[in-house]
């Protein structure tokens, strides 16, 4: 964790206006009522064409995919397991499929999102516990000092999320994550983290759900963290969403209002062998697909293969420096501690029939950014009438 | 317990053919294939007609309930809570209903069937470790005594529950649950006790799920167990069974194939207060409907109750001695160890707007088994033209 920690201390900051032109030149100049107007004319003339375009697209649920065989075993999967005269057709209500979200769903580099919003909250926390500005590691990271936050143990950073995680009302914590995810801007693309997703997963998700699958996040992050966006985000609803699970306990409150408060208590660790446990503890149900990007999804993926059948096992390979990141080890891309690709899962990966999709060969497109701005840009102007996002 | 065990083993035992005067009549003599076939023919008609009867039938969705105040809170509550220009309108995806099990959706009386299980499982695991046979409580289960059965402690009980439910394969579990399920029959209606469901129960499941509630189980019983026949019985996939939860271990078999063991460690005890933590766990949303039947279920409607809007709280009391059973001990019952409905529980309710079921009043029919062995019936013969039944 501790190189990661230093890398998020020394982002790279491209500008946004190269991400999205669009926002770029309407963010120069203010731009007066009946201009608004006009403009909101012509776009929804663009957006009606855009739609027709997408129907005449339609035969192609996979449009930031290049072709090649990654894209085509996706496909094929999906036909052997859906047609009715395949000799693997599965019935609609076992058809399971399980991603890992950070590095395989949205960006994990360079350090898990969850951290840093852990990380955002000591202040708050120590606020409400004045005592603990005087203790480690909360001292640390309350003074601001990089280097030394870069370099806390990673038992420092249990008691970290453990202040920042539980104590709370789980209403209270929802409203939390949900502020933050509000305001918080990643350091590289300026942009909300919820807007880092992969426009390719995107995609996959909506195609395995057009096809009857109900898509699942298993995650080793916070479960109640994920379920407060997956819905928004990924179109995947809290009760599909499998992470690291910590205990609650029932009380009440001075009216006799019962309520649910977040306890420091560790149910399962949802990485690694974890993870097969979790989709056990909460599905029941062996999925037939499952899709992640590093060891700690290995067993995740074994599981998966060990089903009889047409069984789909696929790991997202971060080698798109450019575009995104780089890192394995595998292949000697660059060390890392945040989201490992070993040499060893690789070997696995080949030797078993799993997937290796490459960023950079296999995405035409990789964040999802620009889309959803669109689409929400479209949404204000069109539907809404509320006053379009670049003038707030 | 102990009380319950020593009603177990002293049950009523009622002749079936009371409960099902087709069944009995095709008892007692073999029929010829072609009177078979004629029969068939005839039924088919009769079938049809039902079919008829029940299309005219379809304004009343609970038809095995009575009309009353019970009923109409119901209808109320999904009317309110599906009609889009209702204040209490619910969006589809918040339509969250939970059932307790035992004693709600099916006979808890005189002892939880999982119980059953366990204890008929116990010469099959001292068939594996026959060092067992000389340890207690194992020791007395085998001797058949059924008065010092009936006085083994709860200490007792929860190592026969490991050993019996723990230390194997999770693939090995289920097959051992299922075949249980299609051999045992319960002592009373001599059927198995998966047709020993509540029809009106029934009727509500799918009452709600035609408006849109996805229903769950959240039961104290075993979450594997209950997962074994939840589909089939109560319409509820595996996925929407909350439980009673155990961990696993992830492993492999000698071929390097990955697998599950049920591992002896309790993750959550899913009755009381672990019940909304449960849910919380699981579903990650407030229900807006539950159903109970016993104080273990208080916490439950007491959290699902204290969401804003229309939330609906039942409990189903068991007031009728002659068609299932009657204990309490509130409002004078007689007192039992199993699904324990106190005076402290019904005052509660009636203070805090639940609504109490009584079996006796709102129930014109209590059990399935009728409806479930003709609708078997039919299928056999007229659909899969498999043999029926009554000829096995």
């Amino acid at each position: 964790m501790k190189s990661s920690i230093r890398k998020l201390l020394k982002p790279s900051q491209r500008p946004f206006g190269l991400e999205n032109p669009f926002c770029f030149s309407f963010k120069e100049a203010p731009i007066k009522s009946h201009v608004r107007l006009l403009l909101a004319s012509a776009l929804t003339a663009v957006a009606g064409l855009a739609f027709s375009t997408q129907s005449l697209a339609q035969t192609d649920p996979l449009p930031s995919w290049n072709d090649g065989p990654t894209k085509q075993a996706i496909v094929n999967f999906v036909q052997t397991t859906t047609e009715r005269s395949s000799t693997g057709f599965v019935p609609p209500e076992e058809r399971i499929a399980t991603f890992d979200q950070d590095g395989t769903l949205w960006v994990e580099h360079p350090i898990y999102t969850q951290v840093l919003y852990c990380l955002d909250r000591v202040p708050t926390v120590v606020k409400k516990k004045p005592e603990l500005a005087k203790v480690e590691p909360f001292k640390t990271v309350l003074s601001g000092d990089r280097e030394a936050i870069a370099k806390l143990s990673k038992n420092d950073l249990f008691k970290i999320l453990d202040a920042t995680l539980t104590g709370m009302s789980v209403d209270e914590f929802n409203a939390e994550v949900k502020k933050w995810l509000e305001t918080a801007r990643n350091s590289r693309w300026k942009q909300p983290y919820t807007k880092l997703t992969y426009l390719p997963m995107i995609e996959l998700l909506k195609y395995l759900r057009a096809n009857g699958y109900r898509t699942y996040i298993v995650t080793g992050g916070g479960q109640d963290f994920v379920r407060e966006y997956s819905e928004e985000v990924y179109g995947i609803p809290p009760e599909q969403v499998v992470g690291t699970m910590g205990g609650t306990k029932y009380g009440y409150d001075k009216e006799g209002k019962s309520f649910l408060t977040k306890e420091p208590k560790l149910l399962l660790n949802d990485d690694d062998a974890g993870k097969p446990e979790g989709i056990h503890l909460m599905i029941g149900r062996r999925p037939y697909a499952a899709f992640g990007n590093s060891t700690g999804d290995r067993q995740m993926l074994e599981y998966t293969k060990a089903g009889d059948g047409a069984r789909l096992a696929m790991l997202v390979f971060h080698d798109d420096a450019e575009r995104e990141y780089a890192y394995g080890p595998a292949q000697g891309l660059p060390d890392t501690k945040v989201g490992i690709f070993s040499q060893e899962l690789y070997d696995e990966a080949k030797k078993d029939g799993w997937i290796v999709i490459s960023m950079k060969n296999d995405w035409k497109r990789i964040l999802r950014l620009r889309e959803l701005t669109r689409s929400f840009y479209v949404h204000s102007v069109v539907i809404s009438e509320s006053r379009p996002w670049w003038t707030n």
